[in-house]
């Protein structure tokens, strides 16, 4: 039998992944869910027809939205992750012992659940004492912090259905709000390279530097996501997230990973031409 | 109606890509040749069923593969290009006035006519006076040179079908030869997260380590490739390709790019920390 999941990475290009077996399929309130298990890439979840994660490459994106902001803050105790219900940005967080505790803000419990069941790899720190989870629109729970945080993660889905409140300026604006004179936020960030991606990336762009004096965009090689180049937003009150790397407390730390060294972190920020050239456009204000 | 060129990209993953109409497809002495139009990727070039380039994403390979060795190198006379009968390579090398000659050795004629006919935006300097084409086996007229070249480029295919030969141990030792004596060779180096393409890269990582004293490999995000994340080996005599990058006088030359930049440059060698030990593996002698 040849069954095979296909997502759409534009109307014109679309990406097949053969699939043995369809583990789960549901509709939340909010959007349908499913878990497939497939030959070449192990589980991957899928939210509205679309890949959020699969077992072989999900490392990369969940080590470098984590990482790169913990190399260079130089102590984070209080962090705010919104989205992310698979776990896998609280499964890397909970690697720092200095972490106190962690408020996971996830709208849709039922993604959660799922991900428990079927995701253990990616959820296997969402019980971790430290955790706390919040069933809420994160633009909700948001508004009502001040000064709390040293670090927010905005793991959110693409900027339209459930996860479109997450890329306004008035979520950015209270995303400055609810952190310390010194945190950082880092959220993902589209893709540059194809044009409905790169007009969502710009526009993200456009509102972090509206509301944050330093905001830097670096890449990643994520096979699953559309075009592979995917992008990661850096804004930040006090740290410049280069000159503020600190590589020799990091790689002292011994943390094993698989994509992210603090090597990789300066190349990262390296953009090529075309990407600088979006991004410059809307720094202009 | 609809049509779409699917690329296996392995067993159990494919690229699809919507196609307006199919310009041409032949059967050459050696393999078969397509070009495609298409509405979001442009025209695009297949040789046996795998894209060799489109022409939304083909500037990020032939920049990559140019520019990297041309600002380390002090000064490029002569090259030798093999493969890339699509003349991208020679397009981006010609806009160094330095450069003296360029043999370029395709060795399916067919492919450089398909080329000329439909692919101009590549093809378009390939009667520049300056560029010699070979209609020859690169492995063979590679074994015929001596000390002549400042810098040899392997545009090669796939390491099977008419490319293998240039996977060989034979091949880079004769490409050593054929250089002089500060001379730079850069090669397609396949990609490190799929495991057949993995396996390729480390042997053929392996092979130029044994043949040069010098031997690095960058990344670069390559959309339309399989998982989007490629590599180029640089591989040198003399010249380290990070060490001996003269960022400023690159810069001077003004010379417009949309991938590369000499900041680029450094960050395409900062590479994962899965792929550094996929290379460290091999390196050890």
């Amino acid at each position: 039998m040849e069954l095979w999941f296909s997502e759409p990475h534009t109307p014109d290009v679309k990406l097949s992944i053969r699939v043995d077996k369809q583990l789960y399929s549901g509709e939340s309130d909010l959007q349908r869910i499913d878990v497939f298990e497939s030959p070449e890439l192990g589980r991957f979840l899928v939210l509205d027809g679309y890949v959020m994660l699969t077992e072989k490459d999900e490392f990369i994106y969940h080590e470098m939205i984590v990482h790169v902001p913990m190399a260079v803050h130089p102590c984070v105790k209080r962090v705010l992750v919104i989205g992310a219900g698979d776990g896998g940005v609280v499964r890397e967080l909970t690697r720092y012992p200095e972490i106190e505790y962690i408020d996971l803000v996830e709208i849709d419990q039922q993604v959660i659940q799922v991900c428990r069941d079927y995701l253990p790899r990616t959820a296997c720190k969402l019980d971790d004492e430290r955790v706390y989870i919040h069933y809420e629109d994160g633009l909700k729970f948001v508004r009502t912090r001040e000064d709390e945080y040293d670090l927010i993660i905005v793991d959110s889905t693409d900027p339209f259905g459930p996860g479109e409140g997450l890329f306004t300026k008035e979520f950015y604006g209270n995303c400055y709000k609810a952190l310390r004179e010194d945190g950082i936020m880092v959220n993902q960030h589209e893709s540059p390279f194809y044009e409905a991606d790169a007009t969502a990336c710009m526009r993200a762009h456009k509102r972090i530097v509206e509301s944050f004096p330093i905001s830097r965009v670096y890449q990643a090689h994520i096979p699953t996501y559309p075009s592979g180049h995917w992008l990661f937003g850096f804004a930040s009150k006090r740290y410049h997230p280069v000159r503020d790397l600190d590589a020799a407390r990091w790689d002292e730390r011994g943390l094993e990973t698989k994509y992210y060294t603090t090597r990789l972190h300066m190349g990262a920020f390296c953009l090529p031409a075309y990407v600088e050239k979006l991004l410059r456009k809307v720094e202009i204000r």
